[in-house]
């Protein structure tokens, strides 16, 4: 195990009804005004927006507004939201949505106080010490940015998708309802639980030794989203099973799953360079390339892979070699992404082999050197991504 | 899963050497004087005590200082700590060492705030809202405190020992450094894996349904312990394991893994009365009553200790009864503990049954009405608890 820091203060506030109560449980941190920040109409149409507004109210909480935030939250609206906080007088952003609108809305945050383009501190990856707090009522499990400490944000006329770590962009209140998970459409929730996944498996492949309760906790949460994704992609309505999915994304990308351990985030990288160019779903990206990840880096660690195999995927070993069972329990993989209805190819991403060497240039930084690479679990250089991505196509 | 909240904005600094860094991490929190509070010598012999003084002082924060805490820490020492703190103008109370100095720690704490007498805090369970900031450098993992909303304070005047759960008794820093572990003599360290276990089993063991991911992380925690406590009894310069054994007990009461689940916390509520007459280690007392307990109970849910008896323990259940398999389960619990070196009875701990029937009474709140009782998962009424008290002589 590592040294590490922990440091979580974000508030869970979990369960049925509880976005009704969001102005009661914001009023001990605003003092002037709130921004409301979502996406498209679907708030709307749900009702949420209504419950969200009369709760503002009743607790005598001003707000502005900011709609259109987009799957790939895109600079161009947090440069807008940052301008809106500074003109309001905004001293608090909630974020009604997904991983997107959070997105979106720690980026503002951050920019309100940051001297100069927000976008250096995405493209430099500059330490930023401060920002407007942030809340969210989540309605897609899936990013974990309720509670994490990154955001991730699209650079559209750059064609740039770059992610943000920062322990100031943890939110300072998160509601996480599984009951508003009920009308997701079955693509987005399948999405979300392979990005939740990849979460997990960026941390838990590692070459790090005696990370034996971090490992339990990862086994753990995985087997948890295997149980209970097929119910909720079957019965959206099933609450029980939303619940074990909504927690099981929140706890996914909190970091306590990583503890002590060197992390991987290569998929995460070649991922960012799909969805810069193509606006591709996140995840919809990710279960393409990561069972493709793990047929090209699993000789890296065949035990780490091996406990993958029996602890993730439940196979058995018996007389047969480690490999065997390594690329079977990778091949249950596929077919339980392709269970609850995901595509197992680039191509039918829309994807073809065009701009395959440019992306992977750009996800290992081959501009600042040949040596440069993506990963840590195994060091990939650009002609390993790129190989990753035509297997993947 | 049951609605809940969760709030631990602790920061853990997990790891080696990080105690060396007390005065620099402390520094942000420190105004004007810290309250440095410990046991006996323990922490001067081994070195501790100069390098946490040296560090507050190169980081140029005064201090006072208070040692003296003993284990089942006592409420006059509570009283000293409180008049202290406002005549030295503490800001922050610094607690080396286990259990019984963060606890002590934090009742001092809320005392500085609190009109009145602190004991009401305890006997009435008020609520509290302010506590001086308190943090921790832990010497024993055990208690989990450092990471914890509760604390356990004896009046010894009336042989009462009560907890009180509050979030602002949470620290604000914990540093947990397994390095600091080796020297612990192996009854304390065997008293402090029963102890964390508890924490773990009285958060598992429930009536609430659909409780996957909680299940997962109770009983991925609890297999790290079984797997790592007899290393660290063998071995206690066993960093690796030690690691394991630190992250589990700071995460076994933090109640993550109590998320949205009715938790039981009866065997707590025996064994206080125990060790507040008896004086004996938290520990021990708890590792004589849980068999007994788990054998008084099981029968109120047979699947819930059929899923301890396979993922915990590890049993097959086969062509065998399930009540079979749970008994042997239970057995292979009390034989880890004997294993460890802990003793099985009251009686091998100096406690006869002269006073059981006055503890079933205390432990159940029998002076309240024959009806109150102790525990969730299967409610006891003094009767029961006597009953428990005596299959444990």
């Amino acid at each position: 195990m590592l040294n590490f820091q922990m440091h979580i203060p974000t508030k869970i506030v979990f369960g049925r009804d509880e976005q009704k109560n969001i102005g009661a449980l914001l009023k001990p941190y605003v003092k002037q005004k709130v921004l409301l920040h979502y996406g498209g109409g679907s708030i709307k149409k749900s009702g949420l927006y209504d419950q969200i507004t009369a709760s503002l109210r009743a607790a005598d909480i001003a707000f502005a507004e900011l709609g259109g935030v987009v799957p790939n939250p895109r600079l161009d609206l947090v440069y807008k939201g940052i301008a809106l906080c500074k003109a309001e007088g905004i001293d608090l952003i909630l974020a009604v949505g997904g991983g997107s609108a959070i997105d979106s809305a720690k980026a503002i945050a951050m920019g309100y106080y940051f001297e100069g383009d927000i976008w250096r501190v995405f493209d430099d990856d500059l330490h930023v010490e401060k920002a407007l707090p942030v809340a969210t009522v989540l309605t897609i499990p899936a990013a974990g940015s309720e509670m994490s400490n990154s955001c991730v944000i699209t650079n559209e006329a750059e064609q740039l998708k770059y992610g943000h770590t920062d322990n100031c962009t943890r939110s300072i209140l998160s509601v996480v309802n599984p009951e508003l998970f009920a009308t997701l459409p079955k693509n987005q929730i399948a999405n979300g639980i392979a990005d939740m996944m990849s979460h997990i498996f960026e941390r838990y492949f590692t070459n790090t030794e005696h990370t034996d309760v971090t490992d339990e906790l990862c086994e753990g949460v995985l087997r948890a989203i295997l149980k209970n994704a097929p119910k909720v992609v079957g019965d959206p309505s099933d609450y029980a099973a939303w619940c074990e999915i909504g927690l099981a994304g929140t706890f996914a990308h909190n970091n306590i799953l990583g503890l002590g351990r060197e992390q991987d985030w290569g998929c995460h990288g070649m991922e960012h360079e799909l969805s810069a160019i193509y606006d591709i779903p996140h995840g919809a990206g990710l279960a393409v390339l990561t069972p493709n990840w793990m047929e090209y880096v699993y000789k890296t660690n065949i035990p780490m892979f091996l406990q993958f195999a029996q602890n993730v995927m439940g196979l058995r070993t018996g007389a047969r070699a480690a490999e065997e069972t390594i690329l079977e329990a990778i091949a249950k993989l596929r077919a339980f992404y392709a269970g609850i209805g995901m595509v197992g190819t680039l191509t039918e991403l829309g994807i073809d082999d065009a701009r395959l060497e440019e992306m992977a240039k750009k996800a290992t930084g081959y501009a600042f050197g040949e040596e440069y690479g993506q990963g840590h679990f195994k060091k990939l250089l650009w002609q390993d991504v790129l190989a990753i991505y035509k297997a993947s196509l």
